[in-house]
């Protein structure tokens, strides 16, 4: 998506080789229009899916994820990592891995929020190793829900998330795929 | 707001005397329709302040938050409650104390993102005891940036945060404002 592209070409900061920072217009600061549009181009690859709901981790999913829940007019629900007082009971867990931090968190959502009858959208931020994503995965399997797909806002292609995905046949639409940072500057991968 | 009480009663459940859990459509799981309406709101209300900026604080600030810098078309910064590997240096932190959890929580924001020139409007899910709203409140003054206001989607009247934004003249607009749990019941604060 040009439109983001461009955006992370002007705003993104490269961080030695793996890391991203758009804290600009992502992931602490928001840019509400951009969001629109990447919500409106989730429904354009989506639309035919029959999405019954939006899910995704907070925090930095949200935003994107109730974009797309704009766009498509239905619920998002967004995985809590840290224990709520208000969400106890009858949650469906998963525990997910972060490459960054070195620790392990879980995640859980009410399961009252997820049904069998349920076609779900998945979205998040970033796909790098992957770990975020098949956490939700593995929930929407204990709900017995149907996964539609993935839709990524930045794809780090180089790390594994992206492979383990494909090979489990999941359609993922990422709407800007990084190839590589070469000293500092981003290479995107090319268009389908 | 009529449309918010109306699903604050349908879709409420009050815990005790103090506590209204709302994850149905605010909380864990998001109404996308009913963010874009209460944005729309929120913009009605300041639409004459020259706003530049939405902050909020994560999680739950994010969505209102969101939806009101789609009305405005101006950036939403959420301030950050846990520590970012990529969120270190050059912040505005705050203290705000939980008295539900009876814990104190350190909140932040990349200074870079707040500047002196910017008139800010505060959004957030709700205003009980305000140590959220005044954590933001110091944060804006640090920054020597002006406050507009503060939009609360739902606020608890019996706790003592909206007297203490009115003490201090700040412009506060809640979309539902709750007078007292009777019997399980809400009752809503009359309409001005």
């Amino acid at each position: 998506m040009k439109l983001l592209e461009d955006r992370i070409k002007k705003d993104g900061q490269v961080l030695g080789a793996e890391v991203l920072k758009v804290d600009n217009f992502l992931n602490h600061q928001i840019d509400p229009d951009l969001m629109t549009a990447l919500g409106q181009e989730f429904y354009q690859q989506f639309a035919d899916a029959k999405i019954t709901k939006i899910l995704t981790v907070e925090s930095s999913g949200i935003a994107p994820a109730l974009a797309t829940g704009m766009a498509f007019h239905v619920p998002v629900v967004f995985a809590r990592k840290h224990k709520s007082l208000t969400l106890k009971d009858d949650l469906y867990t998963a525990e997910v891995y972060s490459f960054t931090k070195k620790t392990s968190n879980q995640i859980a959502i009410a399961q009252k929020f997820l049904q069998a009858d349920d076609t779900v959208l998945i979205i998040d931020d970033f796909l790098a190793n992957g770990q975020a994503v098949e956490g939700l995965i593995d929930i929407i399997g204990q709900a017995n829900a149907t996964l539609a797909g993935v839709g990524i806002v930045i794809e780090k292609s180089f790390q594994k998330g992206r492979k383990l995905l494909d090979e489990r046949q999941i359609k993922t639409v990422s709407l800007a795929r990084i190839k590589a940072f070469v000293d500092g500057q981003i290479e995107f991968e090319e268009e389908d």
